[in-house]
């Protein structure tokens, strides 16, 4: 921990080298929206032509959400220690209904800025936080309630599209648009995203945009049923490992392969220092769980923990500028006993704290007790509430239990009280259900939680897959995100053993990528079969280049090829190592295909001659 | 290639020093049968014991069906150059239905025979093959309909229960044997697997034993939706790459995690010698696709394949012992046409193919048209039928096509031409599929297809994955699974982009085995709860070697487990390396229990007290 800034300079300048270099074949765009400085990012893929016998095709750019930030952007000078551009403060500073303060006004905040001692660890470029003037609501749900689009919704709606509109207008896309009826599953996809529609969803409470407003560097998205489904990727140091370096690198790196959100579960030491890093340099909204940093704060006696802590720790988390708390509100004295039976009990950190708490003091939580006081400090910054399941399963036996589903209940309580501060919502599920059982979930959480964003674990389809973890969460994402779950919470090969590591990370993600993109397809949003279609195509036509950089993994894809062959020729060869020059099914279709057009037009005139006999079997 | 038998002395000693090494914490048994060479074997998992406050609690061992054959016995001396020993011989011959040849009847299996040039290359003990006795069928779907229970029913009887009923019998069980209601979608599985059910799940054609006569060593087990789902792994040199010793390892290796099946894919040179040697050292079914051969017969001109080359090489293959061939008798002339509109047109190989000669010669695939013949060759040596999707989708554009399901449909009508000849029948199935589409293929396939089992490759859920199109197969396959399907065909993370070595072998079936266990699950099989049960028991009392011993890849989860806490103490430690020691959510839930237990008498006196309002919300 003591080698800040001499590691930080150091991960800076291989950050730069490695995490600003642009992906193969791609470049990154900002499409404009009503004003100057609405610029969304987006990643372009150019494409090769298509030579066939009679004249070469050109094949369209394709269009790939980008959740990179600016680390892809050539153009631009990264330095994390200065942190990124403060992309929307202006659009914050314009509302008027903001005041910036001369400093924290957390006592936990201005203790450690005065701490000289920290002086070494601590990000430079601290901003003054700023909060909601007095009897005023900040949140994107307030300004959605109120008739407003702001800049906020309108950047996701762009974002969303992703240029559907440009290619329903272009020709060239008309076959790659080719898309399967989708099962929403009673969710109400868009044709196409506008900001009303945003703005509508979110008012409603079926969507969250969550953007404190002391994080001005975010680029803003969209966490809802009838949005993309999102992914979220976990990092933080524990007592036992990793230091705010390691977390910063993991951070980018999430967001380079895809982490639409991130949330920094520290639970070690400078865990206030570690999140300022983060946040300064994260394009991507950051979730905390607060009570992880208050009960270090009593030194890990959780029945030491009082409102009053907890309450300095919102609002010293929030004035940093995380932009979404997990909050274990629902779990309730009464349903502890109901864990009492199960094979692994509570383990959700947050529940297991707070049920002691609630059992030493045989009191009810005052997460419960306070949750209007909460309100408060959500709404004067816009943080969001990822209302959290303390009693998830923590293994098949336990699933779907009495437990579960009576604190399910208490979080849908919980949303209406939120719902009535404008405060926005998303409710955490679980955890591990085996496949039959996890419909039950998205239904209940339906219907309990009123149509709140869900935001899953996995879930986790059996217990057995420890070093697979990842890949046995990924089933269940895959089907629960389909079912309508809004984002999905990664899970590292890594579960249940140890702490990611950066690789560890990379392959969470591309997985949880499959998941949600498969749920995507299947949910049937628009557009969404594109980049399937492109890759499918070029794989016909032997285009490796293009297959290579359409996929979610451009880098694992050449890396793969080049195993078995790997000059350079072999990347235009219309073959693959799989069966060799002389054995190409592709090969062969295509020659079937040629051979069938022509056959067509000989074999119509047979047809005609025979009686219309000559396809029907000998 | 030409450096056998030297490379091969170097792999024997290897895999003896690597292969036999039994997993950790693990003891192979062999349950014994009504007769005493009816053993059938199955991994035995001990664990240790729980150390409460009051007194040692005993684990009971736990069971795993074991594919691994007799690499993973100690007592055993494995030599690959002499096979393994010839378990079924006695029940083969005992049948008095078939005889002993004195040497190949296939013209081509002589000619390799008789080439001294290949004297290096050659397995040293061929033994002559075995051949029903003219007019009769040895297929066990021949005798399960004449009421005859084989012993090779009886061993997958004992080995599909996995010591389920001794497990019933045995107190220490009752609460591992917990387990949730499955949706079995249709399926009747049994409480308790008998020969009698498995004799009559083969007579109604719903599920196969596939065992050739010529493949004597391999150990019994069934493919069908009534049992436990199954996966095959693929291996196979290619004219690019691989050699005969590195296809046995694979072999090995495959049997070692959990393959079922294996199907050799090899379309290089001397297919004849290397599928000899794997036969030879399998205690797995064994498949092939004759027509990859047939057409290295040919010099790779599919125009050039004839019914009398292909029947040539079905004999070959039959009498080396192969258990099952794939057969794309179902692609007909009429079909191919219904393929020219697709994204990526034929992508099965022998699909490819047998379209190209169909177009070349105008003329209906003399698959189709010889099928009956076929179905002789079938029943003289017992190979079952795999029958091909040569018209199975290659992306998701194309899923569940005209092509598609024209071909399902004839599959179905060769089924019953097959039964007609008490010839054994698996389906394939493809493919690229998204998620919504999925169940359409299985209830097509059980309507078309009169229930015969469904054999899929994933399908994968999208295209843009490659490097992880294991993973994005595997969702697909879970699914299919649940939904139905007897036998999942895994796919590797080199799937689209080379041939897999050992670890991406390793990789596929990992990953299918938690495919194949979350659809047994979902079904609801009986007793296949109980190892997750363990697991999650060892990992809420942080019995860390049982839970490694119990995990699907052993060595993994100890390897990833150690990155983070290498030590022998971090083992035994009630803690672990995600939240540290101070801060662990299964250590608080274990001190919520002993509080509850103990706080709940002293409540319980409150509770009358209070007027039972004692768990009421403050």
């Amino acid at each position: 921990m003591s080698a800040i800034p001499q590691d930080f300079l150091q991960t800076t300048a291989r950050l730069s080298a490695e995490v600003t270099e642009p992906f193969p074949k791609s470049r990154k765009l900002y499409q404009s929206g009503s004003r100057a400085d609405l610029r969304v990012p987006i990643r372009e893929i150019s494409q090769d032509i298509t030579h066939t016998s009679s004249q070469p095709e050109e094949n369209p750019p394709i269009y790939v959400y980008d959740t990179s930030g600016p680390y892809t952007d050539p153009e631009l000078q990264i330095d994390l220690m200065k942190g990124l551009p403060a992309l929307r403060a202006a659009w914050i500073a314009e509302r008027g209904d903001t005041e910036q303060l001369s400093g924290p006004s957390s006592e936990y905040g201005v203790a450690r800025q005065n701490d000289p001692a920290l002086a070494a660890l601590r990000f430079e470029h601290i901003r003054p936080p700023r909060r909601a003037l007095a009897g005023r609501n900040v949140s994107q749900l307030h300004y959605a309630r109120a008739g407003v689009i702001t800049p906020e919704m309108e950047f996701v709606a762009i974002r969303e599209n992703n240029r559907l509109q440009e290619m329903r207008n272009d020709p060239r896309y008309a076959a790659l648009l080719r898309q399967h009826g989708g099962d929403a599953m009673g969710a109400q996809l868009p044709d196409i995203v506008t900001p009303e529609f945003v703005r509508d969803e979110i008012a409603a409470g079926r969507a969250i945009l969550p953007a404190n407003i002391n994080h001005p560097e975010l680029e803003p998205m969209i966490i809802g049923r009838n949005f993309r489904v999102k992914i979220n990727t976990n990092i933080g140091n524990s007592a036992v490992t990793s230091s705010i370096t390691e977390e910063v690198e993991k951070l980018v790196w999430s967001c380079r392969w895809g982490g639409d959100t991130l949330m920094d579960l520290s639970t070690g030491k400078n865990i206030h220092e570690t999140r300022e890093w983060i946040l300064r340099n994260s394009p991507v909204p950051i979730g905390t769980v607060p009570l992880y940093q208050a009960l270090e704060k009593v030194n890990g006696k959780a029945e030491d923990l009082s409102w009053e802590i907890y309450r300095d720790t919102l609002i010293e988390q929030a004035e940093q500028g995380v932009d979404y708390f997990t909050i274990h509100a629902g779990l309730r004295l009464a349903h502890v006993p109901l864990t009492a039976k199960r094979l692994t009990g509570i383990v959700s950190r947050g529940g297991s704290i707070m049920a002691k708490w609630c059992l030493a003091h045989h009191q009810e939580s005052f997460l419960y007790t306070h949750f209007e006081d909460i309100c408060e400090i959500m709404k004067a910054y816009d943080v969001s509430f990822s209302l959290g399941d303390g009693l998830r399963p923590g293994c098949l036996a336990d699933a779907n239990d009495e437990a579960q589903f009576a604190e399910l209940k208490t979080l849908g309580e919980l949303t209406q009280i939120a719902w009535k501060h404008d405060c926005q919502v998303m409710i955490e599920g679980p955890g591990h259900v085996p496949m039959q059982m996890i419909k039950e979930n998205m239904e209940k959480e339906l219907a309990d939680c009123y149509e709140a964003p869900f935001y899953t674990l996995g879930p986790l389809v059996t217990d057995i897959s420890p070093g697979y973890d990842h890949f046995s969460s990924g089933i269940g994402a895959a089907q629960i995100g389909w079912y309508g779950t809004a984002m999905l919470c990664y899970v590292t090969p890594k579960e249940h053993l140890g702490l990611p590591n950066k690789q560890d990370v990379r392959e969470g993600i591309i997985t949880y990528k499959i998941a949600a993109h498969a749920a995507d397809l299947a949910k049937g949003f628009p557009g969404v079969q594109v980049q399937d279609n492109a890759m499918s195509k070029a794989r016909f036509e032997f285009r490796w280049h293009d297959q290579f950089a359409l996929a979610l993994d451009p880098q694992r894809a050449i890396d793969f090829h080049d195993e078995t062959l790997p000059k350079e020729a072999h990347k235009v060869a219309h073959f693959c190592s799989m069966c060799g020059p002389q054995f190409c099914s592709m090969k062969i279709s295509q020659e079937i295909r040629d051979f069938a057009e022509q056959g067509m037009n000989e074999m119509s005139v047979k047809f005609v001659e025979s009686g219309a006999n000559i396809y029907k079997p000998v």
